[in-house]
């Protein structure tokens, strides 16, 4: 690459490190990359972080040490996480989304990149410093919000199948109680798809009673690895007490009713950190 | 906003552009967040312009007219493309991935945000031209390439599911026969999920005769959509004549020999633009 002016080299490193959040880049990978003395770039990140801040971004924490170097975690703004959850809310209150039998159309917002991104960076926030191995889900609602929770925290995502599937090859299966049918169901995880001892954090899309999610800690328990957080898009406000305690939920459906055609929704907002 | 000297105004719209590809913002959008005259903004997406070519980072296309702007679109440097998809061909390749029945392990790999955020943009860089609404896949493997695809396209995913789902109410019902096991399935997609006259890019994990893909061509006959252009991970090189004729491959899996213990893949460069 030909040698940056400062500023094309402080909108470079910026590229750099928003696209790859919470990853950790030593100041010689950029030294190398530029073509620049170490102390420069110790100079561009001073400015750097200054400027996260300025901008209301995120922010950018240096690692000392030999394996150390810099990394920046994403952030959205208190304003803009009120915002977007009430936008939701509002949107996912309309009666047309309505579907007999009590169920929200809801594809459309959990599939939308813009939206479910930042859905992503509340959850990354909420849960960055428990130190985070992979993101488990089950499939297949909750799949792209735990997708960009994942990308955030710079980890794999682990997808629980809910047939057992011969093409991932040996597995783990675990019976658990779905709430929405009051069904006994199986669920399945190949059994190299997690490292025993790690850290873990479940993402799903809905929670009524918590049978899902308590069938997917047991079956972390089964690959010795430790739930380090929970983390739901949507719960509801019955049954009031859930099958698992210890849970951040964004928004609460507080009542559907078919025939009045009314749906209410909350944001849960004392629920994250920034607000409390 | 504190107002910003200029190289921190130009870092700050690069975070802005690169972090929301191929959105579109204008220059009053700029002007007003960062209280400078327009003509400054002007000056400022030249230099990125020319910067996004040095660092070899994609392109920065400007818009005219009324509801002009600018838009950032990613994309590989052409070395970056080769050495990705040769590595992922010796790591699937390595014979602890083989499993009883002639399937390959490959979970980490298409559930690492990493890596797939790349295949994503190889498959946005490749599709970026045909106008695409949305992005449609089939439920489980694909969705994360699907999902990183659609986010630097800036459109919705859609999830086709295997099951009729009562919870996503009425429902288009597609049978198709699937390659892996020679049975007729149901692929089933809510009719409210597509806008009629859409454009939609199919994008899946894994292909072998075709019959999936062909399925998701028949449904997207059904709400009047155009498939724009279908993009698969990884292909069969048997059987060589498909369901489908027209898709972009990345790689293509020559032989898994059992016995032998041997996987055998290989990158399709010569399928890709940028390698024509």
């Amino acid at each position: 690459m030909d040698k940056l002016k400062r500023n094309e080299r402080i909108a470079g490193i910026m590229y750099i490190l928003t696209t790859n959040p919470n990853k950790v880049f030593t100041y010689g990978y950029f030294s190398e990359l530029f073509k620049v003395k170490k102390p420069s770039i110790s100079g561009d990140i001073s400015i750097m972080k200054e400027l996260v801040v300025k901008l209301d971004i995120g922010h950018i924490e240096t690692i000392p040490g030999a394996n150390g170097g810099v990394r920046f975690s994403p952030n959205m703004r208190k304003k803009d996480v009120e915002n977007l959850l009430l936008e939701i809310c509002a949107e996912l209150s309309k009666d047309e989304r309505l579907i007999p039998g009590g169920f929200i159309y809801m594809m459309d917002i959990l599939y939308t990149p813009r939206i479910i991104k930042n859905i992503g960076k509340i959850f990354a926030n909420e849960f960055v410093k428990n130190d985070i191995d992979y993101v488990v889900t089950i499939e297949t609602k909750g799949i792209p919000i735990a997708l960009m929770t994942a990308e955030i925290l710079n980890v794999p995502l682990i997808i629980i199948r809910k047939n057992m599937k011969i093409t991932e090859g040996p597995a783990v299966n675990i019976n658990y109680l779905s709430g929405s049918n009051k069904t006994i169901q199986t669920m399945s995880l190949s059994k190299r798809a997690i490292k025993e001892g790690s850290k873990v954090l479940i993402i799903d899309d809905f929670m009524r009673a918590g049978g899902t999610v308590k069938g997917m800690k047991e079956m972390m328990r089964e690959f010795n690895a430790e739930v380090a957080g929970v983390g739901i898009f949507i719960s509801t406000k019955n049954p009031e007490k859930k099958l698992v305690e210890d849970y951040v939920s964004l928004i609460r459906l507080e009542k559907i009713d078919e025939e009045k055609n009314e749906i209410i929704l909350i944001p849960n907002f004392k629920q994250l950190k920034q607000f409390r």
